[in-house]
């Protein structure tokens, strides 16, 4: 099952520089975990900004809740929600 | 070059139906000839609306602009444009 | 899973009154039919307001959307969906 | 009388956090009282926010005013008031 | 029980002049009865609006709902319905 | 001469809880001599938030800018300040 | 008493050209009735734009309400209206 | 040249009121320098917020950055600027 | 003097083809004129839409007002105007 | 290939003005490294704020990306991105 989730991160001017190096660490293995596993489907930035666009395929909207708030980053992320269904006119099965 | 469209469809209470199933099915053909040639490289149904997300692959902000104002139900639309690019993390060579 | 669904329902000024009063019988009867397998979990008007919030239980995102798109009065309304999932505080097992 | 209230909560990055693990604690506790007594209806997690949507079944509008002051997480929270009332389609008789 | 409600009215440009006055004149009549009754509290213009403040007293939401829904002018009026209570540093024992 | 103010009270978490206290405290006492001179006509709580909706009778727009802006509690505050005359179809004489 | 008042216009595209010249005229008879008796204080054009920014001076709130409801373009317009008072360190008796 | 500026100042709760005293008399000042010189050519108080509404008659866009920026109470403040013209049907030649 | 303009048209689905065509072939003789003279100075479309982003350099605001009013599709478009000025760390003489 | 870019800065009122310089001298260079190179083709100042309008000609989405993330100042900024491309009507081949 699809969401569209787009994230805004927002990093303080002041936060300590080596503990966002470490989130933004963790961060990223956390992200290169789900999108192995096939849960985070897809990842696009927002030309200019620090934000993505990203497609998630989870089994539930619990199990997309609890993923999000895995996020190393989540603290300093803004949020929006998108759930998706497969376009009816698709010519790829796949394409859910 | 990737982008991400976002399209809402609003055609009048009072427009002709016969008409509305002609244009409906002039975008289906024009969606898959797209979808096939790889530039509509994603297509999603926002739940509940008569809305998509899609991902548009295309050589330039020109070719994004022609393919869309070639949209039978262009006229019936409202768009939202937002460039994308790869992100740095993704694990995928492909998924620009 | 469960989903909020908020409906504003705006029939034109105008729109010939006895096909109204249809269309508002046939969803009447469509809703009770869901209300009843338990797929509308809920309903309440806005106060004021021809509108309403409700909870859906649904299997999937392509579900809902089917649910939705079927409705008699979907045409004249706005939609608004928020995914939902169940409260870890909450001391009910049903309360999804 | 029905109310929906949502709620987002937003605690500061440099808030001490042994101090806003006290003042969960207490919440759950104080919210747990409310559903066990019915005043607190239903309650969901909006999937990946800090935010819930919330039934209330209460004697008045001053009866929600003071039952919402008194949450412990209430300066930490922004609110949406919404008075609702029963569908008049609805099957239930208890879905006020 | 106390609501503001706030009224924006918008009568099409050419929507028949006689059925707004007849409109406009059983609204007049619907509202002071109401107002003699005490149900109608308070109605302000806002300047230079065709919009109105008021605030009613009543024993429920679905009173005030019902309520709301007679008015002849409803179907040319957009609501905003805001709950109120007494505030506790009244002098006023009546100002509920 | 009638004005709609609807405040909204944002006092920060850090802020000093006695000075607060004693701020309130001087806040309420300018209230209630404004109030039992009938400056300050009404005042309700808008209900699950730290907000009122207040009718002023003052002089001119003169008076009502020296009013609110001797508030003790203004640094805190967001003003929304609306004209409103009295409504032609009132019944009452005194409901300007 | 000075009000600022911001005037948008929007004559429908179809609307009676002949119907259209001699409402504008009378606006603009009626317009100059207030500007030479001091009411209609100040008016510009914003660029571009078909609005006004205006600064009247009344006597009180429903002189202004009625004012404006005089208006011939009333119909066609949306207003806001911000009250004004004399700026305090302003070193024009008259720029009230 | 004309232009409406509106400027809300915003001076956070905890600056140095010494300062902000400081900074204050320097803007007084230099606004009557501006408004003697016929620069800043009208200048309201919008009631009950700490803002105002001021007309600029400047010889150039340029200017009138130039002016603006050298307020000394511009980093505290928002700013929206709109270009203003003559209106055609004023009687006044001079209300450009 | 420059400015940017933000053009968004708008044409009814059920205006008149060739009544259309003959407008936008007036709108692009018009404006080839402006821009051969330099005063409609950058013109670019925005991607997907049928908008504009504009530069126009004119002698004052009145002289903006007036191109823009005279623009054939003007009673099709909504505006925005951005007064603007040269960049201080430009290292273009001409780029105003 | 075009985009307009919509820059706002904002440093923080307590933010080390010493530092503050450093940053804007090394924005200053930047700047003018990539106007020379014809990357920045335009930029402006919106007249009244520490805000700009920028026109970047790049080779793809990435290479802006790359570009704006690396200004000194984009930690202070908040962005607008536009993608752009020449209109039909133009009469300079250049002007993309």
């Amino acid at each position: 099952m699809l969401f569209m989730v787009e994230m805004d991160v927002n990093i303080p001017l002041d936060f300590d520089a080596a503990e966002a190096a470490r989130i933004k660490a963790a961060e990223k293995a956390y992200f290169q975990t789900l999108q192995a596993a096939g849960t985070w489907r897809h990842i696009w930035r927002k030309v200019g900004l620090y934000s993505n666009v990203s497609i998630f395929d989870v089994e539930s909207n619990a199990a997309l809740h609890d993923t999000l708030m895995a996020l190393p980053l989540y603290p300093f992320m803004t949020m929006k929600i998108t759930p998706l269904c497969r376009h009816p006119s698709s010519i790829h099965e796949d394409d859910r």
